[in-house]
């Protein structure tokens, strides 16, 4: 079976889009979710132009990943100094990365009007770069930025950078299709005339400003390409990058050219929703394979015709691929791996009982309401406990009170009175914060910790929010997700509201039931 | 100079997507649109399927248009009876169009196991319907519905439907990818067969379930196609139909293919914006040509080359297609595109001038905080203002209180109270909403609504949380974005702090200040 290496820069190319903007967690959780879907190389800085990335690859060298290289990405040397002399080189070095990407000039128009150097001094430095690197003992990518309009205008001399990066020892020689601006047809020509002439594999990296960055680099696969990089949803500059949870299941599933370890493509939709949720963007719904539309039957002509044979009007089956024939609920899972989880908190529950069908028509329906479950498990526990009936709240919420005050007193806005129940008992509390969802948060705690001692140890981790429907702009529906520690694991858990209180209020409550129930209170 | 004829199906595959839903009205609308642009055909909705659809079609009769021909669409009559006694066909006949789209099964596979009649009777009904409307005097196109995988399966069939259409005397036969899987070399070489067969115009509809309908419509059109379908921004069933916004440039801009007057490309992103308005869809800031990304850059380097020569990193100028260039303000953004912000605002301010350093100093400390102004320009307009003291302010605020109870009554959980003072005058005055920040949105504009009317034409459309530094919880800080719109133009506005209540007052406050402001106030 033909293989080629995936090559994901969401972390680097992905973090030019408008709008994003990655923390160092944020990194490392991505770092992560692609390696578990078997990336083989995970692009993921530029430690020279960014302060934040060098604080990136000094956390990265700790993590042990079973299958992903980490890339260091920067540019070839500035001109007329020596390699080791150009202090983004030392950090690209410093990044301490085994493999690296550098990117250099092959159009001949950039190097005279944009570096305003001459045209020996650009293969200069490439050759330098890439020498220096790999006398460091670094596996070498070459970029080969604006490859195809650098071929168009002058072909020789784009040749020309090819060969000098590879006589330097490049281990691979990607093409660059950096304003998206090239065409199918010519791709595929200009790749498979340098796939002939160079004995190293050859990449594709597209860009989508004309709308073709997948289908040029499949082109460029055809004519030859043994590397595609690509962002994991397609986020990129401008228009965005070839968009690899397109790219893998067309060549895999459609072409048999194997991309990651095929138990795993039915991963993709979850991974790639992943990516959106820790970017931060709205998940394109549209997106081939990984949108909720992509398996989305209208046309009652369509809906009668799927239902007698899927492959009328499916180009491949949504579970290949870890989607559903529109519904939500496998955004999660199958069926099968839900009705474990149902299993597991009541083991008599049998396939196809009406509980089980109960359960799951219950959570579809909170899945269409914006709950998202994936990666909050405890919620998703608590509320099939609730729909067994196995719940037992250990407190009762009587009433609570949340008030912002403009202008603010001492920096703190907010105050957040609570009236809970515990057995017989009731307390009446208060407390002062940073904010509602914070005086709430404290005066909750403050409230039950009279009862539970332990909640004490936990904390909240992270606190984010999402905007879903975001037409509805102040009225919109939001998501919080609360990450809650107590030294010892981590859970998160979720709530959906119109009011982002009462979200983070539904959040706020699963974490501590669930703190109390794991230590068997 | 070559042409191709283009054929809009916004108002037909358009309404199959999912959450589209087209009043008469908003189909009226549209048809001006793409008439003005310069479409030929446009086809307008299923009169046999859809009652709403009567309605336009009766109305539309009435609209004298300059330059388009409306297209009904229908299917080939019902197995096993004439089609004069199929009601849908007398439905179509009864919409009065000169020209209607026939779609006809081509995959053998469809008729035998989804229609489950005969391939001969497949065929007459096929020609039946043509021979049919061409007795009255109609112009036909020939949808050969899921013609690339029919043809894969049973190529002699697929086009003995061809050439039945043919024979029967259809004016065009439209190759049609209705799955959406088939590949680019693919669709070049049956559409290249298909051409030499037949000497009428051939046509081409793609779907995007591979993410490549744009790249197979241009692949068909080199290939000999003459007419090209697909929706103007891509909208359609599942992922969508091939975006005209992104074909037609690609044609005629880098091809040299007429699709529409040459000098209404410029008219293209106006047009695209309009049919995301009317479709009521989140427009695609990512879309190729017509999206508000598509010609934005953020790296440093990056937009040091534009500014020295924009075709380093456009592949068409923006003001081609009617776009504008963006350069993004971001921690990655040089000196030199916030002093032309700072110029455009008060031009006396010179580069190294105290000010200017002043102005830069206090954006680094407010980026620093969490303020990112790539997107939102209004609120880094009104910063600038502020800090070179040319900022008046229309209101002021005295006070304001917000108050969240649970359990919340009628569904509204908060109320707020504000007083402000505009010159003068002051205003005290409250409203309830679903949320706090709902609930503070509409106080404010109710009690400067007194003073400025024009603030009733102003809505809120979108509205974003994100937060920052996510470790410190409920205490984290959280960026809010919010856009609003007047019906002519659209504004972004920021604000940041620990407190969401906090952000999006900052944030509801620049984009108030900006409409007025905006308004000569």
């Amino acid at each position: 079976m033909r293989k080629v290496v995936i090559f994901d820069s969401t972390l680097r190319d992905g973090a030019q889009a408008k709008g994003i903007s990655f923390t160092v967690e944020d990194k490392i959780k991505l770092v992560k979710a692609l390696d578990a879907i078997g990336i083989w190389y995970i692009e993921a800085g530029n430690p020279g132009s960014n302060p934040k990335d060098l604080e990136f690859f000094e956390r990265i060298k700790e993590l042990k990943l079973p299958n992903a290289r980490i890339i260091a990405f920067g540019a070839t040397r500035r001109m007329n100094i020596k390699a080791e002399d150009d202090e983004n080189i030392i950090s690209l070095l410093n990044a301490g990365t085994k493999a690296v990407a550098i990117f250099g000039k092959t159009w001949d128009f950039h190097v005279t009007d944009v570096l305003k150097t001459t045209l020996e001094e650009n293969l200069r430095m490439i050759r330098d770069t890439i020498a220096f690197f790999k006398e460091r003992g670094r596996e070498v990518v070459f970029d080969a930025e604006h490859f195809f309009d650098g071929y168009s205008a002058n072909p020789e001399y784009a040749m020309q950078t090819l060969k000098t990066a590879f006589d330097a020892g490049a281990d691979t020689l990607c093409l660059c299709d950096t304003n998206g601006g090239a065409f199918p047809k010519q791709v595929q020509e200009v790749t498979r005339k340098v796939v002939k002439v160079f004995k190293v594999p050859i990449g594709i990296h597209c860009h989508n400003d004309s709308g073709m960055a997948v289908a040029n680099t499949i082109m460029a696969v055809t004519a030859g390409a043994k590397q595609v990089q690509g962002t994991f949803t397609g986020i990129g500059e401008r228009c965005g990058n070839a968009n690899l949870s397109t790219i893998i299941p067309n060549l895999q599933l459609k072409l048999g050219i194997k991309c990651i370890p095929h138990e795993r493509i039915k991963n993709i939709t979850a991974t790639a929703r992943y990516v959106s949720e820790i970017a931060n963007v709205v998940h394109d719904e549209r997106a081939p394979y990984v949108g909720a539309n992509a398996f989305a039957h209208k046309g009652g002509m369509h809906i009668d015709a799927v239902r007698k044979n899927p492959v009328s009007f499916e180009h491949v089956s949504p579970e290949e691929v870890g989607n559903a024939r529109d519904i939500l609920l496998s955004e999660v899972a199958g069926r099968s791996t839900i009705l474990e989880k149902i299993r597991e908190i009541d083991p008599t529950v049998i396939k196809g009982s009406p509980e089980a069908r109960m359960v799951l028509n219950r959570l579809k329906e909170l899945e269409h309401e914006g709950f998202q479950y994936e990666g909050a498990e405890i919620s998703f526990e608590l509320e099939i406990q609730k729909l067994l009936g196995k719940y037992k709240p250990v407190f009762e919420l009587q009433e609570f009170k949340v008030i912002v005050d403009e202008p603010a007193v001492e920096n703190l806005s907010s105050v957040a009175m609570i009236k809970i129940k515990v057995g017989e008992q009731s307390e009446i509390t208060a407390a002062e914060g940073d904010g509602p969802v914070n005086a709430l948060d404290r005066a909750l705690r403050k409230a039950l910790e009279r009862f539970f001692p332990q909640i004490k140890e936990m904390k909240l981790k992270d606190y984010k929010v999402r905007v879903l429907d975001s037409t509805s702009a102040t009225a919109a529906k939001v998501r919080v997700h609360i990450e809650s520690t107590d030294g010892k694991n981590s859970w998160t858990t979720i709530g959906v509201s119109t009011d982002i209180i009462h979200a983070s209020w539904q959040a706020l409550v699963d974490s501590i039931e669930y703190k109390l129930m794991k230590d068997g209170i």
